[in-house]
């Protein structure tokens, strides 16, 4: 039997900002990665949102980010690879003091935007943010792409890892996905379709024209595009049907 | 026989701006209040800061304050308790991603600047916020000026409390301390003159004239001070031959 | 023949970040009040907007905020008159940056939030600021509610000053409004009903009861309120259909 | 006869934070490019420095950053051109609203740290950046070394522009200078050796042994270098020892 989570990054509103619909994406979702304050989301954000994944008994990750709310934490920057770490650690303690209050414990982290793409090539910035986790807290899932420098150090330094595929987006051969700076309006049927083909098939879609082999534990669909919820319903009912079973990660992997 | 901790706010510095000596002043302290990146630090210098006084066995507590470095968190702000809550917790668990990596743990809560003056007077936001310390974690100690709102009310929600005295500011006779923007000279053999006082005596002096009674747990001295350190030798050396013990205050409260 | 301006608070998006409805709203508008980046805001944003009120032909004000993001500039803040003056002054300029460029020119100053709630009260920090903009340029005309400090040291110190009364708002027998973190629905005919009444006869309703007699030159209408463009669509036709001439207030003052 | 101006980046300190010592390196200044809030600097910052600047009768030009306070605009962002322009655009007119105020006016732009470092190769940005400039006011001088992009770009659209060599950092043959996120204490003498070289004989030594031709106008030292004072001072006196004229240099370009 299949099994996969349905996940997304959540808590992304910051003051008066809204952002995203995170009251109605969690009824679909499974597990989520809540933003810690830097590339959005603010202490009582997280605080509120820490306890509506709590209150559906979704898995509640940290989704570090860089410092830069105007460009959403999707701008890179040069940052050291100890100025990766300490920024990551920093964020993943916030957040788990809102955990630690609603009696909650956060079970992974996903990197957001530009910091996730940066910890995909530049192996020892990648390194610094995994020994981090991993000494702050050896319990904690990573979780990214199999095949990229994140993901493959995060293993190697002994970190139990997850694989997260977020199927509304475009893929390269090497599995990189490419960021929206902006988030586009996608087909929930041919989201669908693809999420299909990966998760009982192993194989992941690129814009290169070829598949990628991949066995993926979490389908991730961004919470802030034009269509989420659709993408979501057709995302839950599509895989239910095909006799996949939809669960929080921690459960399986 | 009397005893008392030496503390001072640490961590300070921002990005490529210096401020303090923490290196020079936790040779002298048994205790330090660590900031978390809102008035004051960022997370290096967070991560360096509690590695620093982790090797020297000091006390180590967070310092939350307001979300306002051009202020240095010393301007007050209408915030709801609720928001105050949050920030507060949002600050200690960032810190405590620190302490967690160097396998220590924090100790105490000291608010910093407005939002400690906030929480003197203000009774509402002062409980919200002591209610949050102790569901997120019952065993940090509050410090704070006896019979201000703030440590009265942690001390009535059941939070274990400290006495803590900025030794080198002046007070009013209701126990407030008289907040500076910008931090004066002080003379230190006048400091130790009125610590002796308060910490053999249990008597403040205030600038209205009169004493006020109180059994003291914690000297603190600015470390932004000019002359911080001069202030904090003299304290020691004259505390000790005294005969007053100076050791970290979760030994003896 | 009476005459009045339709105003708005625009630009108030940052980032990723949507906020009001801009486009739709500056339809109905004769001057708008553009945020300057640091209660709301961004370069961007302040860029498009300017351009976007410049195409439709309306005066064009500065409005600075508190430095204060996550409280929209909401929360009031402890400043010094000279820090009050030398913060509207960085952000009329920065403003006045992106008006140059579009070959227009700013014909105003409009207090935003919680700075405008301080202005109103705090004689010496209004000085400084009304001030400050005249050293600036005395060609800039100041809004606010007659009566209060921030209008009377304007007009005192010889700066152009024009009265705005925020429609939308509640306001009280002193002539301050009711100041709301997050923006109610208004009833369009109650607020359409008021403003006739105020533009027309001169009297402002207040929630004590008693009128305020009052010669108004703006309405402003907040763009985030939940149904902004049904209530500007209302007071357009109403206030026309009344024979009441829309135009931008530079032109009548 | 040869001129030259003596240059220098002022106005970096922050709130409560003290940078650099520009009350005394100014005594020894032609000209100073004054941070604009984003990578330093703050709006009261900004009013002193420029105030300073003007009494002592230098000439005033902006500094802008990227928007990163804690890198101190000196780590690299990926921004788009339009991104770049409007923050160029949107610190210059805040710094010139502090001139206005002073009676002064701007009468250069000398892009700061790593927004300058991607202004050198990256033309797209730097066009974006001098053509904005131009059109907010075609007076403004852009300062940068000859050969780069930003440089180049400019004089093409026809900006006035002079050139600026940090005289304090070390050069590769292209003519980019090697930027360091602290300053290294240099030896006056030798800066000044190298500084004689340029002005007299038009040739700026290089780690790359060779030599690069180029008609210097501006000398730069940069104000947080631990002996700043000592190399401006052996500079001005061993320039004009040296026959050399100190002077702004919008009196001679």
């Amino acid at each position: 039997m299949f099994r996969v989570d349905l996940n997304s990054d959540v808590g992304e509103s910051f003051g008066n900002y809204r952002y995203g619909n995170d009251e109605e994406n969690t009824k679909y979702l499974t597990s989520v990665n809540v933003a810690c304050g830097l590339h959005a989301g603010d202490p009582m954000v997280m605080n509120y949102t820490v306890e509506l994944a709590n209150q559906k008994g979704l898995a509640i990750g940290a989704h570090p980010g860089l410092p830069d709310l105007q460009g959403f934490g999707r701008r890179k920057m040069d940052l050291s690879p100890e100025e990766a770490r300490d920024l990551v650690l920093y964020q993943i303690g916030a957040l788990s003091a809102f955990a630690k209050l609603q009696k909650g414990k956060l079970t992974h982290v996903t990197l957001h935007g530009a910091l996730s793409g940066m910890g995909k090539h530049n192996e020892p910035l990648a390194r610094k943010i995994v020994e981090g986790i991993k000494a702050y807290d050896s319990d904690l899932i990573f979780t990214g792409v199999p095949g990229l420098a994140s993901y493959e150090v995060a293993k190697a330094v002994g970190l139990r890892v997850a694989a997260l595929i977020p199927i509304d987006l475009d893929f390269q051969k090497d599995g990189t996905s490419i960021i929206e700076r902006k988030k586009k309006s996608r087909d929930p049927k041919e989201v669908l379709r693809k999420a299909l083909k990966l998760v009982t098939k192993g194989k992941l879609e690129t814009v290169d024209g070829v598949d990628k082999e991949l066995k993926v534990d979490i389908l991730l669909v961004h919470g802030d595009g034009p269509n989420a919820v659709d993408i979501l319903k057709e995302l839950r009912s599509g895989l239910i049907n095909a006799g996949v079973k939809i669960e929080p990660f921690p459960n399986f992997i």
